[in-house]
């Protein structure tokens, strides 16, 4: 549609048609009318107001969502398709490992073709607009939606959050070839205190943007149509109703002109957050903020007619939030047609395919991060060892995380079925040894009565009938495989830990097994950092599996078997102990460091019992094959507007490997406190046996902008640092100056 | 010296006479020239610049600060007197319990009192200024310095900020009769992140003003003399080179006309914080600061000079502190007596007199908390039950903290001598059962060798000797109390831990002794809060005794024996888990609360694997007696002015009480998000056995006013609740509504 017929369309409307727009309401309301009475009554809603909504939540597949399209605008005076937008973050049907999987990789080329599929997928089952990409920095292992985030660092999150959307999207000439891409949460919304949900976030405006907004100006530069509030409360005010927030940032300074939802019910959700007394005060403080979509509850449904008409919000603020939603309608195409092209026939050509599943297995490939490795003991040699496979994990299917909506456990290879085929069976034995957890009691949380809770947990007999059986075959094998990790439910939304070991009854089963002196594998499989402190010590090998999707089983089985050399870098550290927490690479320089201070002995800034760095620290990950780092070089020691940094890399193994060369600076003196290291480049490169290769980065005067100490995004003439290796803590050095 | 001849001995001394003002120097400086050489070529420090240094750190003793005095006068042009300033926390040599336990009284009248025996005490020693109060709000109990401050709550640490500088200073009309007070970590510095010791703090200005600031500011207003710096970065800038806290807030918004110091060698840390890329920068962004004295380092002694004639800092500047400095000594009276009347005999007759050992017990006594007392296991009944004493702290005197510089161990009583008299022979004995750490190595810290670290730590016959000993004599008690906690070394400054639970050998030894079936009671030493989530389940009984200072064993013996009823309450709450810090009672609320959200089940704010309250909440305490509390009656329902809040407390048992009454508020709609509940008013009272009494609060707007959302300090008209009870969580509710 013209825009000359839209804004016809639009001026047409009547203000509860209008409103209409604004509003989005859950699957449940547009079964027949008779079942949609409960949900109707729950939020107080008239069929009335459910007849011209403007957008439906958590739909999807081609048929549904095209009898329900069809419904309604068989009933809507100006046919106005109804928008479909639907929780689709780390693919539809097929399953991509979870988003600090997808940060592993280190490779956004790569993900933007898993998004892009995803999108195809997404697009054939009626879907016409994703809540994802969620790009929340995140710096604390124990938020259980760090699950849903790339990780620690702004601008790893920043090609993240831009080649996810444009894999979403795929805009051509105006045109979404994929599904409109909605990014989330805006702002701040992994910073919660203590790293518990829904928590406050307190900090700086500086930090704010140095850090916290780059994910988000990312998407939204690369065309995101649309944005959701965050939940959590910033400066005060909950980003849901910051006009700080969305009109000043996020419309004023960033241009941006798309539409902006809630997160789930945020809106009244301002109520119990103390800033507004009633649905009328809440929809008042959310669109003043610009925010244009109600998601799930009925304030706008109820309110703003009556504070147009009281005057007490301008009805332009009203019109330009149904103009977006109209605009960002015309723009998918919907007018054309309602269901772009969703049909159940296309819909099982285009789910689950194939391709599909090979595009996710080499995703899974690229995230799996091999922690530790000693002696080379992986890959295996499946010939000449006896290999036995333990743990919950092992035969299990659950490897998709808890915020895969779409995805089918049933389609999913687990690690028992994928090594079989590929070891002969006299040399592959399989027992699940332990329990995943000791008590089930949250899945309470949802809806699992006490019966079906008793029912999963083991009884006392069958833990020990376990434990002995995997003890004797442990005896027989020459290495141990343990499948272990957190339970799905332990991680995503509202999944905060304070504790964030493996399961107490999987370390007490480790703990047994380990004291046959067989060669150990633990294979991880979690949606968050987890403390290994102990199990460094009792394996000797750890790889890192995250929850890694539908092809989880065969991506693992290839990298154990050598036939694909692992190459995953952490995009978060993982900490010694959940006492250090939060904990990020690029913190301030202090003014008494660890190991350079004047000062020596206590004195410094450490803690007592801990070391400061992690574990294992953020860009961390082994390969099989051994890379040496030499021949750090600058092409001038004085910068006006760019330079060249080149590094030589040589594989020194006969295994070809992908290498990811990480470039750091440091700004020795800042107008502020500058942190210690930041990641300005990276480069994933295939590094062929015994090849040895240059690699270079262009490093610009942009490149060292900042937030200075009067707030501009500015740069400071001064001597800067680089540091280039495999990792944020093994690196070399160089210097130059920056001559403005 | 009048103000007038102060000017014209000011305008008399030259720029390096002027500049030595602001320089402070440690005692190592001033003894022999001879002996002076190490430290003067450390810091690169002539002996002319110490000849004219305006104030030593840290020297105290009648007898040697004289003598540098009258060395340094003899030398001096002009006869300015040296100001001797020293860490002077919690007691001179009669020490009083940690500040952490001094929060734990709620009694700012009776800590006056303790500050002011300790002006008198360190007055007699020589001492000018003290370094204290420490008043940094802290919520992470991994802040080893925890133990320096008095809690978490904005009004309860403001009280205890004038208390101790009215207790110090004992200002009457201008002369200040004790010794000046310096408030310190301007500003900021108990909120680093992760509670890790010097690290930044980041946080919104909101925050800071609301809680942060509450402290510094009742010190400034109560006259506090000095202000030091703190070591934090604060939005980026290190507080010491911060003219938005030193100039802005400090000097022109509060009105702050004293000295302000740097922290220990803080002008020079600029440059490691990376914001100078030198002393002489350092220098600049330090004075331009407005810190008036550098604390030893050479910064100013060298740079100030050429900076001014560089022209490159305004010379008024330097005049205003080098007048600031000179008008505190002409305050103290110094040009009239340089020593302020400290002799040897003076000094003999003062410290750690028996009224001194008094007060400080009876400070102990309200500052020890009763965690719990399963079936009223305490008061003792020591002729009735064999009591055994055992753990690492049952027979030590070390229990005065790391930072009770002057105190001697010598002078402490130990638990294990005052029970001795007080207890017949036949019903008590004491084995030491455990060491207090398995590992010591953390004292080569303070410079101690490997060989002397090694001969600390029991052998492993030792430990096996000492545990079987431990349970052979719990075999034959009735009751056995375990005298555990933390090393001295593991709290106090640069003493941060991941891990706050008791030492695993004492955990160890508890797990052993508690097979023993009899009763147990744990009195725990500690610098900061504990988790204690294994103990409430092993233990009958809980006393945390913080390091409770010279009369330590005395008040312990008194409360075991029930010759004083305990009623400390925390003034910072103890959590379940490490996992849940940085914790405070008063945070914000959520827009989705564990207990009243429209959510249920997983989707509300909260940890999977913890609760969210701590297990021992802020204002919790026991003590022998049973109150009642009733009839929470406000005067009006509808506020303008004032209001009155009052409730009726019973003393059920037979037991006289001192009984803390807590009223709090939530504001329930603000213009900004405010907190679940506020401490606004408290009273400890004395409630005789089976009295019933009426406590009554008058609230004014003033107690209602906050930073609104336009950063006003301003009051709302709207809804409140109140909250009166004996803690944080258990209370009466009401409400009222402020009408403007």
């Amino acid at each position: 549609m013209k825009e000359k017929e839209l804004k016809k369309l639009m001026n047409s409307l009547s203000w509860p048609e209008k409103i209409g727009q604004l509003i989005q309401l859950s699957g449940d309301f547009f079964h027949s009318e008779a079942l949609a009475v409960g949900p109707k009554q729950k939020l107080g809603i008239t069929q009335e107001i459910v007849d011209r909504v403007g957008s439906v939540l958590n739909v999807t597949g081609a048929e549904t969502t095209r009898v329900i399209q069809e419904k309604y605008l068989a009933k809507s005076r100006h046919k106005i398709p109804l928008l479909f937008m639907a929780d689709i973050i780390y693919g539809y049907r097929t399953i991509f490992p979870i988003p600090l999987g997808l940060g592993a990789t280190w490779n956004p080329e790569l993900v933007k073709k898993a998004y892009k599929v995803t999108a195809s997928e997404a697009r054939s089952a009626g879907a016409h607009v994703t809540f994802a990409p969620m790009v929340d920095l995140v710096r604390d292992a124990r938020w259980g939606r760090c699950l849903e985030s790339t990780g620690e660092d702004p601008v790893l999150n920043a090609d993240f959050s831009k080649a996810m959307v444009e894999g979403f999207q795929q805009e051509k000439d105006g045109t979404i070839e994929g599904i409109a891409s909605c990014v989330k949460h805006f702002a701040a919304y992994g910073a919660g205190e203590a790293g518990k949900e829904y928590a406050n976030v307190d900090m700086s405006e500086r930090r704010l943007r140095q850090d916290y907004l780059s994910g988000y100006k990312a998407a939204v530069d690369a065309g995101c149509e649309m944005v959701m509030t965050a939940f959590n409360t910033y400066d005060g005010i909950p980003a849901t109703g910051s006009e700080f927030l969305l009109k000043e940032i996020l419309r004023e300074e960033w241009g941006f002109e798309g539409v902006i939802i809630s997160d789930y019910a945020a809106i009244q959700e301002l109520i119990a957050h103390g800033v507004a007394k009633n649905d009328r005060e809440a929809s008042l403080m959310a669109i003043n903020a610009t925010t244009d979509i109600d998601m799930k509850t009925s304030c706008y449904a109820k309110q703003l007619e009556p504070l147009i008409k009281d005057q007490e919000i301008n009805p332009q603020l009203v019109n330009e939030a149904v103009w977006r939603v109209l605009k960002l309608k015309n723009k998918l195409g919907l007018f054309e047609d309602p269901y772009r092209g969703a049909t159940v026939e296309n819909e099982k050509l285009m789910l689950l395919t194939e391709k599909n599943r090979e595009l996710s297995r080499q995703v899974a490939s690229e995230s799996i991060v091999l922690l530790q490795n000693k002696d080379n003991i992986l890959p295996l040699a499946p010939n000449k060892q006896k290999i036995l496979l333990v743990g919950p994990y092992g035969d299990k299917q659950d490897l998709i995380g808890l915020w895969a909506v779409h995805g089918k456990t049933s389609d999913v290879v687990s690690l028992k079925s994928s090594l079989e085929k590929e070891i002969v069976e006299e040399h592959f034995h399989f027992e699940q040894g332990c329990d995943m957890l000791e008590n089930y009691d949250f899945l309470g949380e949802f809806g699992a009565t006490k019966e079906q809770i008793a029912s999963i947990a083991m009884s006392g007999d069958a833990k020990k009938e376990f434990l002995k059986k995997a003890l004797a075959a442990g005896e027989k094998a020459d290495v141990i495989i343990f499948a272990m990790g957190e339970h799905t439910m332990q991680s995503g939304e509202a999944g905060s830990r304070t504790d964030i070991t493996l399961p107490t009854i999987q370390k007490e089963f480790i703990k047994e097994m380990v004291t046959l002196g067989k060669k150990n594998i633990l294979i991880s499989f979690s949606g968050r950092p987890l403390v290994y402190t102990d199990e460094i010590k009792q394996m000797d090998a750890i790889l890192q599996a995250w929850f890694p999707g539908t092809e989880g089983g065969n991506a693992l089985a290839e990298i154990l078997l050598g036939k694909v050399n692992p190459s995953g870098r952490l995009s978060l550290g993982f900490p010694y102990h959940v006492g250090q927490l939060p904990m990020y690479y690029s913190e301030f320089k202090t003014g008494r460091p660890l190991t350079s201070s004047t000062h020596k002995g206590r004195f410094v800034s450490k803690y007592l019992d801990c070391p400061n760095n992690p574990l294992f620290p953020f860009g961390y990950g082994l390969s099989y094959s051994e890379i040496e780092y030499s021949e750090l070089a600058l092409s001038t020691d004085i910068m006006t507007e760019k330079l060249t940094v080149s590094i030589t890399i040589k594989n020194t193994s006969s295994i070809p490997c992908l290498e990811t060369v990480q470039l750091y600076l440091q700004d020795v003196v800042g107008s502020v406190v500058r942190p210690v290291k930041e990641l300005k480049k990276y480069k994933k490169v295939l590094l062929a046996a015994k090849a040895e290769q240059t690699i270079s980065f262009t490093l610009t005067k942009e490149d060292l902008y900042y937030y200075t100490r009067s707030m501009d995004f500015n740069v400071e003439s001064g001597e800067f640092l680089v540091f280039v290796g495999p990792n944020s803590e093994e690196t070399l050095e160089s210097r130059f100056e920056l001559k403005l």
